[in-house]
């Protein structure tokens, strides 16, 4: 059936393919009356654009985005948001050998095998490109989140292939093309120097966080808000792994460790954060506090194997404009995604329970 | 909005509170003609139901199921199915202290600032217990994947608190009360009596696996297979972190190490399986290899600071029938958490696939 | 797929069949802090209830409501609300003939094809019964919506067979069997005589009306007010036809007859109301008008022609308890429906546009 | 929350205004492997096309439709199909006044109350242009219906104002501006050129009908067919009615004389068709008849009363370029949202009882 929607009262229905004539979104049910206009989108976009240095893949993307509607006078409507983004560095190549061998590590084989064709070029449907669209409606959402809540969405890499990045500010993660909250981001230039030398490629970890969340966002028991935020994350291309809060460390610790005491001053602030801003599926108010897991990019110079169309044995290697680790461009991608999360949640709570008072001091 | 359903085409709406009369649900969307009874889901019931071990809750409940729509004699209808569990050991204790102080790492502070108000006898609605109707719609999800496409779902634990469990067979996890793999669980035991002398809780980590899935599952770009898994998994009590495939061991591989290879002999077979069954969010065939983070029970007998519903700080400790360690018992839940989403998605991808012929030789 | 489920935030499942052991339903998304008990619901029940009149189905239902879940200290809490009635007059009957047969005018025939099997015991799935549940999830709406917007909803029959019935008094409607808005329904009585001594069955034309329907319900321009209204209404057993406003009448009218002007004084009223109460989809605030079609009761004692499940033609004659016109007892259902419709209305309003001030004076 | 997605397995978003850049709409879940290109789509778009007489709207648009998505090589891909729009004959007249002001019958009043703020230019959202994303979806699903189950959709004019049709022939009915199965539409044009002299505008009633549907198609008990046709339709704008059958003619019949007698030769088929193709809200495999009742177009000549956004009282005369009856550009539109509803079900009913068999001889 349909997959392609996020969300299921702010809802993103995503649409195109790599090297097709464009692709873009319909944003479903955004609250009205909030200025909206390009340039709300555009900066988040090219955070994410393809091209940007030298540890990213070269195709040229102007990614420009264009609202067809649901936006009059400079503020939304309440009607379908359209967002086009025309493809323009589509490379006039012969597909036909990528077209009839399955690329290890992509979902060259599953597409073919679910719908019994596929569009080879790019990639198709399964290319990261297609995040853009979502980059572009999580653009919409993190306005409306900061401006109605002040609710601010963030995410920085933390560690690449076997290197651990420390933590050393927010304000470095923009400026740097690894969102690595460093200063000083030479150890990483040597190791994907180094990496791409060897025609091979490697996997990352990111954080993404998100502050001023309201309290009593999510709807046990299963559209629970870490559920949704799993959903969504573990969703994004090459993602393995999601963690909430401290995640796969909580296994060794013990109860009276991880619990988050609750305190009186500030009334209904916490001790602590291990539980990553959720309890029983609902926010606590609370950093939220995310990590995922990226696989190494799967298009590598490294000779493989692999089967044919006809299942024929050969052996493949990837040429072309990639990126040597996906996880590079990934963090405003999960940043949008979790602002994507929260907005429905958002709406979701005041639809239910619209009418419920903050307790006196809380 | 509603969040207590759990799929689109195989919807199950769950429904009770932990000392309400009775707990349940409605599977919406079972195939008819499959024949169906109260002895296919008891067993499943069994293996979860609390009191079983020393290690486990001592509350008594038989959890027994009784079909009450949708079946007529003895084969599913297709239309609604709806399985009741009548609570029995209710105990009837005075909730007043626990009603007004919110239990550190518990649902408790989320679910009242979110309604207003909420149920404290046992939980309510947050509590594990409701997790048994969803091992009942597993149930009716098992046999059908099994009967239809030979698809099986086992789990076992893979570590308790800091203790990491070797893997030995299959065949020993349901004999003993943790699901481990192991012929031996002298050293879980002592681990857990220690455990339990100390007051304290741990975490623990398990592993879901299914068997003979059929190619083709999940609906990217955003329900994608691997998506949903997310969702499922990381909507169980206590779950903080899910991983696919290799998960976050991913982020350090290279990408010569991590791409599974396609071979011809079987057609369509892999050489390894770090991806664990999905590629593009589509299952490949592979065994789907999921993995889950369990945080420690947040019930328990050290004492804890917390603050009351006025807002006056409080200690707090955790008297009652509790799981020293919430793991124990997950397995049958993550198996049927993840039997669910492959039944909605076998379902999903018929509706829209139905006509697609598998190639020649695949 | 799954089709058991009415509204989208204030979600109702239902379940069960006509002599199974129990039906009911599950609401979820309903708003916490509301006063709920049975006694909320059971008079709406009562008004449908079987065998309150000769000229009703004599099957003898209590039709108790029980509330299993989302109910604590006699209010909601947000959670799921299961309502549970026990059938109770199931007669022990051979229903070989009637499995083996497809009686003319009901759903044995497509329910046959669809599932490849269906129960066959008075109805089954199909069965008018399953509206006890609708009625009973109605009163929650109707008891929100009365307490949250002063909005009610109230209906009556306006013409049976080809009698048709004027309208004198809203007060009259609960006082016959008939939900006739008239003093004197003899003349009714007479009709309904007659009719079930020739072994016939007739039709019928209802009303059904809201007052203080909040502005803005609807959700264009696929979701729309009316579009939900006539999915509903026309969902309901029997149903051939569905009006708003004028209806059918619209079409020989002159637009300077049909549209409706708006007042300054009181502000936002309008001088008629031939549109109903929608216009572009979105609720005007004026009282909505719907009007349904019921077609004659399909269970006659009037011999016809049919085939068996093995394609042989037979002559049939349906005997047993049967509702001579099922339109009699229409109306409280129709009611719950409309109520429905506008409760998950005004949660999804709620959501999109909860920051929509009313304009001053308005 | 969001309401402008019709279907739920063919999933069809519309977005687009009236005088913005663009309409379209985006098709998720389509089979894949179908042959499309936009010379399948651009037939139905020009049979709803304004400026094609001088009975309906003088507005030039070409409604060109492009393809953005979803196919490659000629055929569906599986993944969402965009379909575009651009708007072309835009007037760039001066809206003050119009966006100042109500027109009684139209959604203005509504759309403001909602949303706060409205896009009034041409009316926007709200407007009858929006059906060219739905005729152009409708395309779509009907050449897979016909292409795998034979299904066809057409729909013609009965009754114009107060002047009823009789019905000639379908062949007739794309030979003239009305849709009227009639050789000679010289009464219908001498009507609509008086209506025209005064004006005002009139009604229309429409005849939907289906063949060749396939039996089974409804998900009761809410979701059933006949419950999605009447959301389909009456959501269609200027609906004021929809009667399935004999509709609200039902209401006079007696049981004898509206159940459809089943036949053995040809086996399953039905002595007469009083039900429309429905029973228990699933197809029968008869011909699906529905009707529809459209009020007269509310953009008339004559002065009405009504008030501007301030509250103050005004007259107001609607200039501009609009359709007398908006009924008569509405048959491909209506067929179209009968074609989307009956694929939607044509994927439901594969999803969930795929597997039923057809019974020996039927």
């Amino acid at each position: 059936m349909s997959g392609n929607t996020l969300g299921k009262l702010f809802a993103v229905t995503n649409f195109g393919e790599s090297h097709g004539p464009a692709i873009g979104c319909v944003i479903d049910g955004c609250p009205p009356g909030m200025t909206l206009s390009e340039t709300d989108i555009q900066p988040e976009l090219d955070r994410r654009r393809p091209g940007t240095s030298k540890f990213v893949t070269q195709r040229r993307e102007p990614d420009q985005v264009e609202i067809l509607s649901g936006v009059h006078e400079g503020r939304t409507t309440g009607t379908p948001i359209c967002l086009l983004i025309r493809n323009q560095d589509q490379r006039s190549k012969d597909y036909g050998e990528i077209a009839e061998r399955f690329r290890p590590g992509h979902a060259d084989y599953t597409y073919w095998r679910k719908y019994g064709l596929r569009d080879p070029r790019g990639g198709g449907r399964s290319s990261a490109r297609l995040t853009a669209p979502t980059v572009a409606a999580g653009a919409v959402a993190r306005k409306w989140l900061r401006e109605r809540h002040g609710t601010t969405v963030r995410g920085c890499m933390t560690q690449i292939g076997d290197l651990a990045l420390g933590f050393e500010s927010w304000e470095h993660v923009d400026r740097n093309p690894f969102f690595a909250p460093l200063a000083d981001v030479s150890a990483l230039e040597d190791y994907m120097l180094a990496l791409r030398k060897s025609g091979d490629s490697c996997g990352a970890r990111l954080r993404v966080t998100a502050r001023n969340v309201p309290v009593g966002l999510g709807e046990p028991i299963y559209d629970r808000l870490d559920a949704d935020i799993a959903h969504a994350l573990m969703g994004l291309n090459a993602v393995k792994g999601v963690e909430i809060g401290d995640g796969f460390a909580s296994v060794a610790q013990r109860g009276s460790q991880h619990g988050d005491s609750l305190r009186a001053d500030p009334l209904g602030s916490f001790a602590s954060n291990h539980d990553g801003g959720v309890l029983g599926g609902i926010s606590t108010g609370q950093d939220l506090e995310v990590q995922i897991a990226i696989k190494p990019t799967s298009s590598i110079l490294v000779p493989r194997q692999t089967i044919t169309t006809t299942g024929e044995p050969v052996e493949l290697i990837t040429k072309g404009r990639h990126d040597p680790c996906v996880g590079i461009r990934a963090t405003p991608i999960a940043e949008a995604l979790l602002a994507l999360v929260l907005m429905d949640h958002a709406l979701r709570q005041r639809a239910q329970c619209g009418d419920v008072a903050t307790p006196p001091g809380f």
